[in-house]
């Protein structure tokens, strides 16, 4: 009957439709957690929304609240909500009054909390369409409930409020969506098992910002002039920014277990970061593409490390934490407030440009945006006070999405003036001027291009009214879901005990969160203040390298950042000083965890190392593929070769795959080997063997009781490794010891066993390999970082 | 008489030294051109300076001016310039008068014409000494003249004027030093034969100037700031400029046959860019390590091309030249006066940071400058408008060694206060504060520490007085002049008919020479506005390439230079598209000297080529070691490989050197490499194979009647070759027919006959082996310049 009333209502407002034929079928709409904090502030008024737009539509809708209250008194509450739904300022009032009218005519609230209640509210929705003898086109679910809550109600929908076959069910999700990797999936399983990928849709409300869900159809409508700079070779940086200056009082005891990262980053951000830097599909508007190529992108991502992260934490969040949470003065939080990372992306595209995202509480202001900084590469030629202020190729290039709030307090695209006039949709971006003052990125406002959306719409509208229009590349489906935790997890493993820079919150932050990047990763750009320190922070004699002896040959020792920058300059002056010699320098290198971040550090530091005279050999080889990232030149080749320039004549990888197998002794490997050192180092002599150690003493590819290479004169042998792959091939002990220079790298607590045993035994190499090098007239170095020498 | 009188003088002034004792010996200078404008203008008051300067210093002196005119009217001319020398500002007026005194009477004119001229002079010179009891030190012969009369006077000095032996001679050379490579060999040689190497003073005067002098000292004195971000790594770019407000008026004569690039950049702004580049010697104050060094980064700049340069021409310079050099209308003067160059040098540390060097006449503003822009690597997370203005790391980050003029009208060192305060010697340099409004490259001068000299000095008192002390380091070896030219002679050859872009001279150029790197070239940013054009410049088909058919098959045509850069293109398409279809491309590659062009063109225009995904095989290889200069893969490796990032993995060189010896066929290399391409490549169809065409119509190292690789299935074969080296190993005709793309490439007037002679035969592979190349599925493009094509 209330239908039929509205029905009417509706024909009467100017459409004429032949009610059953026309009818495009009807929806309901429930909204579970009807009269909580989002719906009372952004759903009902989204869900109006859509009514206003749709009335129209061919569609009929009824709207269902629901929540866990009794049904009179939230009945009450939910009505009380309604009540103040507003009309949106470009609607006649007129037609609102009644639209608002029939809206609430439309809406009814149910009692939802036993399996009863969801099966009456099914009977009912079946029983108004019978009467009204509507097809039924379909449901939405709107979840605006706490997550553990989903299971138990997702069980309920699935079994008892399906619509009947040929109408669709959408169940809309609010984060979070799991706590890590790991939960994600468990919590994706569980909904897989009640609903399919298509009936769920996942909201980041970021994807329903205007500025943010412009930047897909900005890059497919402006591709003539993106097509030639979306690239590393013009694009310097990229800041993906959310600000706040609200802190997270009252919420800490959501916050605690989340942070910064898992409330912003992982999701909003990294959503923004996706459509600017995927690939742009044949179709921006064919869901399917765009949320493929949005995958592709997540999983061309870096991985991130302990030091592509800043963190902070504002100074009052402790004593927050604490009083909401009763915990105790000696409870210390490491949640970080702010936190700032460094993204990289390895596909051939955006290679090398750095992606920062940053977001934090209690900072100076409230903004967000997105901004795509492309390289200067022009030189003016008239002076700074003589040039024309138009168009000048000199002053900073930019685009940016500026999603809301900030100088602008608004939605705004902004194109730098001397990069393009960007194509933009008439009916819902209009070009804007004024404030030409207004300084924004560096540069007044009259250097760009602005527009700002005709319509500013509420990011809930927009969302609701795409899971109207089944939109779904306007939501996170499963699998990018699970890959934009599988991206930040281990980051978020890595720093979880890592204590946040202490800030004092807004304006007085000054500094103090400025970071920048260093060698790939990033660091705060000014010191921490001391009276901000926590005590228990300070590490002593953090840089110095003690020099000492053991087994009666020198040692250097350090902690193993300080040893490996000390062990990269030694390696460095060998160098030249075997250059300046003989023109060349043979260095033998062995595999292992140990020298990557020697590798890293020789790629990354030393510039004028003469790796042109360099001549690179293996002191050891898996029997594995060269390509295999079992395979200790694989290693050597990604964090150094590929980084520096050796000739490839200079490069001398171990013949471990010869004849298409693998260490065969009959291909003669070991001897090919052989051949090749006594043809190009002179008397057979390295002029420097790296060497580590392994926990069980060995060395190189020389194990405990080996039958090769402990004794004799063979120079390169082959070799049984007690763990996998166990084919090895390595140079023998008595080629190691022709050599002029042995370095022995030794790092981590694991090594502290074996260090110690070590340091007490004489020449004793079937048990102890290690105890074999002795360089009959080279010169042989210990270096041993403070944990394995310490523990 | 004179000399003895001055001494005197000397004595009474303040100095009490036993005369014969305490002197450390005479110095002649003599002053060739000595009433000429340099000399007036600088010349004369430089060496006035040093007279006060060295007056106490135990050396006794006396100056000889020397001209073509005769006695009496030189010595008048000379004089008057005497008379008129100013007193240095920081000198007491009376002591001043005293020394200008006792400076005439040590003055003396000479006519030095005819040999007989010189042996006088000598004479005299000697006669002094003996007359005064004066041990001699050396003597200065400064050229001051034209360069075509440097070899006579050259002559006459060394034969009649050379001092006795233990003392020394130093002959002063003013540029120009030749007009290109060629030239300045001879007039290297021609001195050579008169003089030694460490005699030889070439004056640069720009190395002179105070800003330019500091560079090498204040890289030595900050080093502990500099060591971690004078690298590629930090340094975003580098200008070196000097821009002039004159136009060439009255110097035509000089200017035409110059232009702005011999006479600014090949000198002055490439001794700035090798302070700026060149590694820092152990000692900076060794003059021999730091010219070692410095021609070390001469030779490690990456060769020029056309495009290296953008090249301009102010308007009234035609008219000029037609008054001056009384040519007609119809002349047309290519001279540029208005020169950018993109410099890159391919060392570790500077590779990829681009040095622009720009010089021109009637520009907007007279100035001099070297600024280095270090890269932003920072994130300030407090708002631009809430930033505290102090040390910001969001601010530019830059050094500028102002030369002079300009906004600051002083030499100067600048360096960002957030990089960090400079370590300046006292004595000579002092920090400056004012003008904070003033805007300097970007930002207020407070944003700058900033320093002024303590003395402003002269460029010719700084290097007269290097001459004095024997600073070679302050002038231009031969060696390094060579070098330079070296390397500015290739760029100077290629653009000598280019013409220039015209510009209507000062604040009316505008935008007009704003330039901008693309690509690793250089190009103006604005159009060339119509009504500036010269009618007569336009080309016709200059920028063409002709799409036809040769051989039923397509065929590409153009000028070489077009040609290789639409073949380039083309490769990198079919990479891209090798790469989306499969993930890989395998490009087969041949030698010779016509690809050269294409590697060259690859490695430093198409930076986003697929490298990584890329396999490179040889087309063919000579039985040489790989690092013999005569191999293909050596000149692949040094053209292209060493240039991009192809793994290690992926770079297949063809195994001529199996059992460390080369080609024999019971070693099997030829089936080895078939068996790596059959293991590597689908189907063994390479995406792309590169051939090029021999004189007798050889390709690949298939030569007319060979018995292998013209017919039957083997994939790949020994061949001979009718030249040296005689054996060849190369892919077949049946292998190179499964490509999926073959492009022939065919480059230079030596290849029209062939090229006509294989236009007309058919498929005749034993006679013309280029014949056989038919892809059985794929497609075959000949790419073939005008010189080949049309003879």
């Amino acid at each position: 009957r209330m239908l039929r009333r509205v029905l009417c209502t509706m024909l009467f407002m100017g459409t004429l439709p032949l009610l059953a034929e026309m009818s495009q079928g009807h929806i309901s709409v429930v909204l579970l957690g009807a009269t909580g904090d989002l719906a009372k502030k952004y759903l009902w008024q989204g869900l109006f929304q859509l009514y206003i737009d749709q009335v129209s539509s061919g569609h009929s809708f009824t709207f269902h609240g629901a929540a866990l209250t009794a049904l009179e008194p939230g009945q009450k509450l939910m009505f009380d909500v309604l009540k103040k739904l507003a009309c949106p300022p470009d609607e006649p009032p007129n037609r609102c009054a009644v639209l608002k009218d029939q809206f609430l005519k439309l809406s009814q609230y149910h009692q939802l909390k036993t399996a009863e209640n969801y099966t009456v509210l099914n009977r009912e929705i079946e029983m108004l369409l019978h009467q009204e003898g509507l097809k039924e086109a379909g449901r939405i679910f709107y979840f605006s409930v706490p997550p553990f809550a989903y299971t138990e109600i997702a069980r309920h929908i699935n079994s008892s409020c399906r619509p009947p076959p040929g109408a669709w069910l959408r169940v809309v999700l609010e984060k979070p969506f799991g706590h890590d990797l790991e939960s994600a999936q468990q919590l994706a399983a569980e909904l897989m098992s009640f609903f399919r990928e298509e009936e769920m849709y996942r909201v980041d409300h970021y994807l329903g910002k205007q500025a943010v869900a412009h930047i897909l159809p900005f890059r497919d409508q402006n591709q003539q002039f993106l097509d030639p700079i979306w690239n590393r070779h013009h694009v310097e940086r990229v800041e993906i920014v959310l600000k706040e200056t609200v802190d997270a009082k009252g919420r800490t005891s959501f916050y605690e277990q989340y942070g910064v990262i898992r409330d912003v980053l992982q999701n909003h951000l990294t959503e923004a970061l996706m459509f600017l830097t995927m690939e742009l599909p044949a179709n921006v508007s064919r869901a399917e593409e765009v949320l493929q190529c949005k995958l592709q992108a997540l999983q061309s991502l870096r991985g991130l490390e302990k030091h592509s992260a800043v963190l902070g934490q504002y100074q009052a969040y402790a004593s927050h934490v604490q009083e909401e949470l009763q915990k105790g003065q000696d409870y210390v939080s490491t949640t970080p407030t702010f936190a700032g990372v460094l993204v990289h992306n390895d596909n051939l595209r955006w290679e090398g440009v750095p992606f920062l995202l940053a977001s934090g509480k209690a900072l100076d202001e409230r903004v967000g945006y997105v901004r795509v900084l492309f390289k200067n590469r022009a030189y003016c030629t008239q002076s700074e006070a003589l040039r024309d202020a138009g168009h000048s190729q000199c002053k900073a290039k930019q685009i940016i999405f500026y999603i809301g709030h900030g100088a602008l307090n608004s939605p705004a695209v902004l194109v730098s003036r001397n990069l393009f006039r960007p194509v933009m949709p008439k009916s819902s971006w209009r070009e804007v001027v004024g404030q030409p003052d207004l300084r924004i990125f560096g540069q007044p406002l009259s250097d760009y291009y602005v527009y700002s959306p005709v319509k500013e719409r509420d990011a809930y509208s927009v969302l609701i009214s795409n899971i109207y229009h089944g939109r779904k590349d306007f939501f996170i489906t499963t699998e990018n879901l699970l890959a934009s935790w599988a991206f930040w997890t281990p980051l978020l493993n890595s720093i979880s005990h890592q204590p946040p820079r202490l800030y004092p919150g807004g304006v007085e932050n000054q500094h103090l969160l400025d970071f920048e990047m260093v060698s790939g990763e990033l660091a705060f750009t000014a010191a921490e203040p001391v009276e901000l320190l926590n005590p228990d922070r300070s590490m002593p004699s953090d840089y110095k390298t003690i020099q000492s002896q053991f087994r009666q040959r020198p040692l250097v020792s350090a902690w193993s950042e300080v040893l490996i920058s000390q062990l990269a300059s030694d390696v460095e002056k060998a160098a030249n000083r075997a250059v300046a010699h003989s023109g060349q320098f043979h260095l033998a290198l062995s595999g292992g965890s140990s020298p990557v971040a020697l590798f890293q550090r020789l790629a990354r530091h030393h510039y004028a190392f003469p790796w042109r005279h360099t001549h690179i050999w293996l002191v050891d080889e898996r029997c594995v593929p060269l390509t295999d990232p079992e395979s200790n030149f694989f290693s050597l080749h990604n964090h150094l070769l590929q980084n520096v320039r050796v000739p490839y004549f200079n490069v001398h990888p171990m013949p471990v795959h010869l004849n298409r197998r693998l260490c065969v002794e009959e291909d003669g490997g070991a001897e090919l080997y052989a051949k090749e050192i006594t043809a190009l180092v002179a008397n057979a002599s390295f002029d420097l063997v790296l060497l580590g150690l392994g926990s069980d003493g060995h060395t190189a590819s020389l194990f405990p009781n080996s039958e090769n290479g402990l004794e004799g004169a063979q120079a390169v042998v082959l070799t049984e490794s007690p763990v996998k792959p166990h084919q090895r091939m390595s140079l023998s002990l008595a080629l190691i010891n022709k050599a002029r220079q042995v370095f022995i790298l030794v790092v981590g607590k694991g090594k502290h066993d074996i260090t110690t045993q070590i340091s007490r035994v004489g020449h004793e190499p079937r048990k102890w390999p290690i105890s074999g090098v002795s360089p009959s007239s080279g010169q042989l170095v210990w270096y041993v970082d403070y944990e394995a020498l310490l523990g």
